[in-house]
């Protein structure tokens, strides 16, 4: 056996920065101290720009679900009418929030592994005779790759709902364009573990003063994911109304030291150059991508290599190569893999998956396409620089 | 100014073992792999001992208030009538939470720095006239420093309210015994960052068949906290349904054997210990305590110094001796300071508070009580080894 070095190329978790690791290994401080209350206000204004947000972002200590919760279980009243843009299994999951905190969903079903036409949005909510409360949308569809067009679907939104416009941006924020104010978004929530590089454990809350006021006269039951505490403990002291996941936001705090070093707009062309390396390497060995171009997202590419390999591939990389890939979700299951390739994530982590590709396409059928993928991603890196 | 080494005395966050740090800076691994399922499981198991549980511990991602919001909203549905007992700030969190869930909270309010006597549960839940659904207590209250004695307490609620007995071991568990089912508790939860050694953001839930049965029927609006997800998903494969605190639940299994290691019972006696030695060590320099001895939790001092005197020395202990701890809460705001020592404490750590506050005494006032406290600290130390 080789050197048991693992690899870790799933869209979330995904690889922490050794900087990062570092920082989240000082010494443990209380939460109740003014070092914490700067730390946190430190991370809550820098993580604006990243969130394209005019208010510092709050941090709860949750998983990515418990962000779409608090999206939902602030606004949503029982029985209001809210519009999900489904492309997935995440979008899915949102609608599933909304349902279970007593809303009348109208689910707004795209085809996996398309994105939702902004036309379909428009004639969607031109169907509807309901006052909608909110339209809920996934910015990075994890479980297809797809990147949904949220700034169209922002305009549409406010032209004709009139409505809340709620992002899902778990696996995307840090690694795209995003501007809350010119996209007409109200709320925007992400997870720590994806192209922010961080571990599992906070949530980020980015919301603007439409949602507030909403989030204000909202008597859905609640406690831990009550927004209104958070806004106040913020407001208040810099502080959080719960004992926060401190060792996570010191991390945060590297991690925007090095968002601020690389450059917000380098951090977002690097993930194009990632996604484009990426895509040009699977097509030079006839891997078919599930998502067209334009449509798929720069943080994770769905592979659907037909023949029943889906499943073969990703246990060859893994048992074979030390390289974790996801595989397909619900439907998918069995039909595509998943690559992530987010956050702390450069040129040569594609090449190394691409290359292990090429190994395994030969190991599994006797395929000889070695370097052919490494040559075309070579070429689309040569582009960039 | 002397060397910046700073000592972290509050009653959580706690100093986290360098061992624990260690295994949490593994590097990241998917959290639908084997290798997760494996650690998963293993932690679940290994708490069992710590929990005083027959089942398996669940994992959520969260602070500790999702930890005791988690046992609130899963088992209370509008209208319930519940019993909360209020020793102090987190029992009344407890009831402001039953009552955030739409239920008829019948709060047994304690004086603050006493227990909740047996007879005084008894003669309460005799005075009601409810079909009571649950009894909510606490068992280390935070705020005083008080233990409440759970087994009795235990024993009279399946006695008289026949009902759930649902117990927050917040910061205690991990330091203190404990027997699910011999004490007649139905749900016992807990947080990371007291006396398990971790930073914040893991939320412990151990419970028995009676309370699955009551939460599987719940149809209160929940989906992060739904524990019935959490059951699910452990028991299909040893996975949580939402993305865990990978690098927390690595530091846990670390944790835990260091707990199998030195041996629960030594645990718990080396608790008992540093509550004897800060006891005696203040007691010899008339410092007073706020709780009687044998009312007092082995996790938590808290201390009543008069005249004033407590915002003075606890910023003195910060300034002068790089020692943080934590002030009274609510209206024992300024009267009291409070003292953590559980987790990774050691009699050396007592000794280290005793003396910064013979130093500050003498700063303060001019009081000569050098080596006092060190010397009955001492004294108790040496009848324990």
């Amino acid at each position: 056996m080789l050197l048991n070095q693992q690899f870790l190329f799933t869209p979330g978790p995904t690889p922490i920065p050794e900087r990062v690791q570092l920082a989240m290994n000082q010494p443990m401080i209380g939460h109740r101290s003014q070092a914490f209350s700067h730390l946190l206000e430190d991370v809550s204004q820098k993580l604006m720009p990243i969130f394209g947000s005019k208010d510092p972002v709050l941090l709860l200590t949750g998983s990515g679900t418990s962000a779409l919760e608090t999206a939902a279980a602030n606004v949503i009243e029982e029985n209001d009418h809210v519009v999900v843009i489904v492309t997935g299994a995440f979008g899915d999951r949102f609608a599933n929030i909304c349902e279970a905190f007593g809303a009348n969903v109208h689910r707004l079903t795209i085809e996996w592994g398309k994105i939702c036409e902004p036309e379909q949005l428009e004639d969607f909510l031109n169907s509807l005779d309901y006052d909608i409360k909110a339209v809920f949308a996934t910015y990075c569809e994890t479980s297809t790759g797809v990147i949904n067009p949220i700034k169209e679907l922002g305009e549409i939104t406010k032209r004709i709902a009139h409505s809340l416009f709620i992002v899902d941006g778990v696996s995307c924020i840090g690694a795209v364009a995003v501007d809350m104010e010119s996209w007409n978004i109200d709320i925007l929530v992400s997870g720590s573990q994806k192209a922010l590089m961080l571990p599992p454990g906070l949530a980020f809350i980015a919301l603007n003063e439409n949602a507030k006021r909403v989030i204000q006269s909202c008597n859905t039951k609640r406690f831990y994911l009550d927004l209104n505490r958070y806004l106040a403990s913020y407001e208040n002291d810099k502080s959080t109304p719960f004992t926060p996941a401190v060792s996570l936001i010191s991390g945060a705090l590297e991690v925007c030291h090095m968002i601020e070093e690389e450059g917000l707009e380098q951090v977002i062309s690097r993930h194009q150059l990632l996604k484009r390396m990426m895509r040009e390497g699977l097509k030079a060995i006839e891997l078919l991508t599930f998502v067209a171009d334009e449509y798929a997202s720069p943080t994770v590419t769905a592979v659907c290599p037909g023949n029943d390999m889906a499943n073969p591939i990703k246990k060859l990389l893994q048992e074979k190569y030390s390289i974790t890939i996801a595989g397909g979700q619900k439907q998918l299951k069995g039909q595509i893999f998943r690559i992530g390739h987010m956050g702390y994530c450069t040129p040569f982590d594609i090449l190394k998956v691409l290359s292990a590709l090429e190994m395994s396409l030969h190991d599994l059928d006797g395929r000889n396409v070695f370097g052919k993928a490494i040559k075309a991603a070579e070429e689309a890196w040569k582009q960039y620089v």
